[in-house]
């Protein structure tokens, strides 16, 4: 277990596969057993951050895959700066709605600039913190699509992309959860929102534990 | 020799160094021997890269260092990408003013990051491009200091540091420089203008030379 108090849970997957809904049972669940819950998203209304996020998304740029992939560093750096290792070290359980392991995916994968050079520039942004489990929500393509559509509103740039960017997103995913089978942890998405949560609960049951009988 | 028919030469130093009066010299003499020049200086004016410049420099916000030397990186994929990587492909001789090895002596060296983790994330940005030759302009920081104050104007957040940052910025110039002797060549700039510009054109000899028989 690394040198501090609080624990990092990284909810990753794809759009429309469930992890805000996800999230709000956690925070509530871990709530409930006591614990100081800080729940998070990239990039966490840290100001450099939500103008760094600006950049990337503006329509009127061509923002080059590996600018884009330095820009979500960046913005990764000023959030862990500021606000996720300083809560981190005060003892708080931080839910962080995506993390480095999007990244991987994404740019990584999708933009095919490779899992390792992605990890190498994440290294720097996140001083080395890693998450204490990563829950990994697997939807199909069709039914993630199908709940984007049900919400409803505009798309972004990122959920434009073609069926074959998202293979290559789900298999980077696959890759990262076979490759580190200790942090990760697969949940079927397909299921409702209350068995979601029971099968996440059950995944983290181990460093819950942990925390009873420390 | 790389798989391209430019070459890159990079002029780095402290500010006050005359980098930018060694360019104009090299411009000349270079366009003097029927070479196509392509001078250049970070951010390059590329669109993504001013603006990614100007948040940096922003003194409303609070850029953490792990930030800077990501959102540097940022700036210098996409001159990268949109202008000097064309232009070496084109056949383009580019002088540039300032490179990996600034974010190396001003990232790694002065803010304390190392120059392992800085080199890192530009191997992505630069995508393995690397100078033909480095001219390293060597001046005393009182040198150095005097030609700012006569340069007037105001001092932006770098120029504001204190000296020990410099003589962290210069001991890590000096290690490149000794690491990477068949690249870097260091220069005395304590010497006039035109004594600068003919001992770099010494310093520049064996790949113009190159050029001219092959």
């Amino acid at each position: 277990m690394p040198d501090r108090r609080g624990r990092l849970i990284t909810i990753e997957g794809l759009d429309g596969s469930g992890k805000t809904t996800l999230v709000s049972g956690l925070e509530s669940a871990l709530a409930e057993r006591g614990l100081p819950v800080l729940r998070l998203r990239e990039p966490g209304g840290v100001e450099v951050s939500e103008r760094i996020r600006a950049l990337v998304a503006d329509p009127s740029l061509t923002v080059h895959p590996h600018t884009e992939a330095l820009l979500f560093a960046a913005a990764r750096a000023q959030l862990c700066a500021e606000v996720l290792l300083p809560a981190l070290d005060d003892g708080r359980w931080v839910l962080l709605d995506r993390f480095v392991d999007s990244s991987l995916a994404y740019q990584g994968g999708g933009r095919g600039l490779g899992l390792e050079a992605v990890a190498r520039i994440n290294e720097l942004a996140t001083q080395g913190c890693r998450p204490d489990r990563t829950l990994l929500l697997r939807v199909s393509r069709s039914t993630g699509r199908r709940r984007l559509d049900d919400r409803g509103g505009e798309r972004d740039r990122m959920e434009l992309e073609q069926d074959a960017f998202f293979s290559r997103v789900e298999s980077a995913y696959d890759a990262l959860a076979t490759g580190e089978p200790e942090r990760f942890r697969t949940l079927d998405a397909h299921k409702d929102a209350s068995a979601v949560l029971v099968d996440a609960l059950d995944a983290l049951a181990d460093i819950l534990q942990d925390r009873v009988t420390s």
